[in-house]
């Protein structure tokens, strides 16, 4: 707790899809009902691990692939949002801005926050570049760093195709299995704060 | 929680050992540290799922392999008693009469009740013959009942020598998997209420 | 290996989903690549577990959710039959009959053979009715026994729109998990015998 | 195939209590029978992978916790044993010299390998130094060459107290998880060349 806030960071639960060879990222055709099992024992585990260190949960983001299934899918997401809520209904819900996940979390009673990747392509309409497209990650530094500062100071953003499109954002996700996120992440805060935006947890 | 009212029951946890195949029921040699993990993950688990539905969880009873050796390990008990803490201050650690896991429990700043066995024989110091062991399942369900009116009413139980023996008891365990077991939990109470005995949750 | 052939049965392998807890039956969007390590990892532990037994393993028929979706899906059907035939060319391979699975079968070199189920009812493309719709499980044992005979004898069965459908078959699946099922097959084999069939295992 | 007989190795299995978190490191107290079942499974899945990649097992080594209670105890030592015997009677067993393992291979009927370890302090007994206690694991890698070269070249070891200890040994375990093992395993290798001993696989 006292490292929490000293460092002015939050905790969020990460809850995905019950297959650990696969790291969470292929989907399965889980019903609804298991989804909402799912999150609640994932959270559930959590909430404990993080309240014997003195810690409180912040947040919850699904994962991988039941992250990206709940873009489109209502009935996941309402799973997905009623199982947070009934573990605990001061949970912020995050998911991508405009998506089910949100208005999920919206119907389910729950805070949520739109989340934009730092370092993901944008199709025009706000989805995620799909991984198994070329150009899906951006890999330059740089070019990540740019874009993050456009998203935060003008809630824009360049699509695939050249477009520009609004994206809301309260949150801003760094893959920790990036290379280098670290110090992806510093230079990101570094350069927000000069743009005069000012970072923090996002229930603080 | 109104079923869980209505019918006058508790609900507890029931951590053990990571090793599903095994059903918990083999040693495992994990350290204290890694033992109040497991504890406070699946502890943390099933608080999660139980407040899904409505429900409190009342107590923690360590299962199987892992309550066997709490029983007389200390630094095992202290980790599940400090595990326990950890996740919810005001959950009750149950024991076998006398273990180390109800002093454990103490020291923890925890409620504990002691446990009897209703079909288990007894050793004369009060820790239970091991399965291992011809006789240590008493089968007659006549034999049982009356054991565990005798527990009830007068504190005092025959070991596997033919000693009397005292045992202290806040609650009783009849085991879900034995065959017939709902049927000789409810001759328990009918028993117990003839002989006068106040049968109701432990923290009701 | 003496008891096998004492009872003229056969043993083979039914290789899923690594999805213990949905016991394979959800789908799960793993690449061909990872359906044949599943595969070929599944074979090769039952194969040695068979092995300490003097028992030869006689064929492969995949499980639940993985069957299903290789019944359509080429790419999984090759990725099956060729991690079949990397742990043991003389398997045979089993499939719904027309199915994908059995051309990947025979691509692969292996010897196929055609499997109907005794209790699903068929659609009029030769696929099973899923079971999500009612009507997909023939519960009457009288009915599924006569349908059997029917399949046996004359390569055909009435698909539930009402029309007659052929259909090849080497093999009868009577699912073990359905209640009553060693009474179905005790059924189902008497009236083959009764009918002139020659009951016996596939590799025989 | 080609590329392990064109480097001139060979392919063991390394089958362990079945503990991923623990990394099969904590002991675990499996029955004989128990323990048998886990050695045909996991050389059972291995041989198939193997076989898959055209490559042949040539042997198999307990890993972690497992390995360490076998050295002592018969009755494990004999289950990996005939858990190996039952899966592939060509499959030759490691163990430390002397220990109950090489025993009970012999009396399995397989051939044994007697193996020492590069880098680990060695009891007036011939048995490892426990890693709980300090000096278990010998960290300059000159210190580590010096003592194979002379246990290769003149059965010998220095033990923890001083004492020169005789060492059977047909093979050297460098372990692949120590930091700059590969250097090592190449260290080792040039100075066995240099002292005149010719360096291959066990069953080569």
């Amino acid at each position: 707790m006292a490292l929490a806030k000293q460092h002015g960071v939050a905790v969020g639960a990460h809850p995905g899809f019950p297959d650990l060879v696969g790291f969470g990222r292929r989907e399965l055709r889980a019903t609804p009902r298991e989804v909402e099992d799912f999150v609640v024992y994932q959270i559930g585990a959590l909430l404990a691990i993080a309240a014997a260190q003195g810690v409180r949960l912040q947040h919850v983001k699904p994962h991988g692939a039941l992250f990206n299934m709940a873009v489109q899918d209502s009935a996941l997401a309402d799973a997905i949002a009623s199982g947070t809520a009934a573990v605990d209904r001061s949970l912020i819900l995050f998911g991508l801005p405009g998506s089910e996940l949100v208005a999920a979390g919206r119907r389910a009673g729950l805070r949520t926050a739109s989340e934009v990747f730092a370092d993901r392509a944008y199709e025009p309409d706000g989805t995620l570049v799909s991984r198994r497209k070329a150009g899906a990650v951006i890999h330059d530094a740089g070019a990540v760093v740019e874009r993050v500062v456009r998203m935060a100071t003008d809630r824009t953003v360049v699509a695939v195709d050249g477009s520009v499109i609004r994206l809301d954002l309260d949150t801003i996700c760094v893959h920790g299995d990036t290379p280098g996120a670290a110090d992806l992440a510093a230079r990101i805060r570094t350069a927000l704060t000069a743009a005069g935006v000012d970072v923090r947890a996002v229930g603080a």
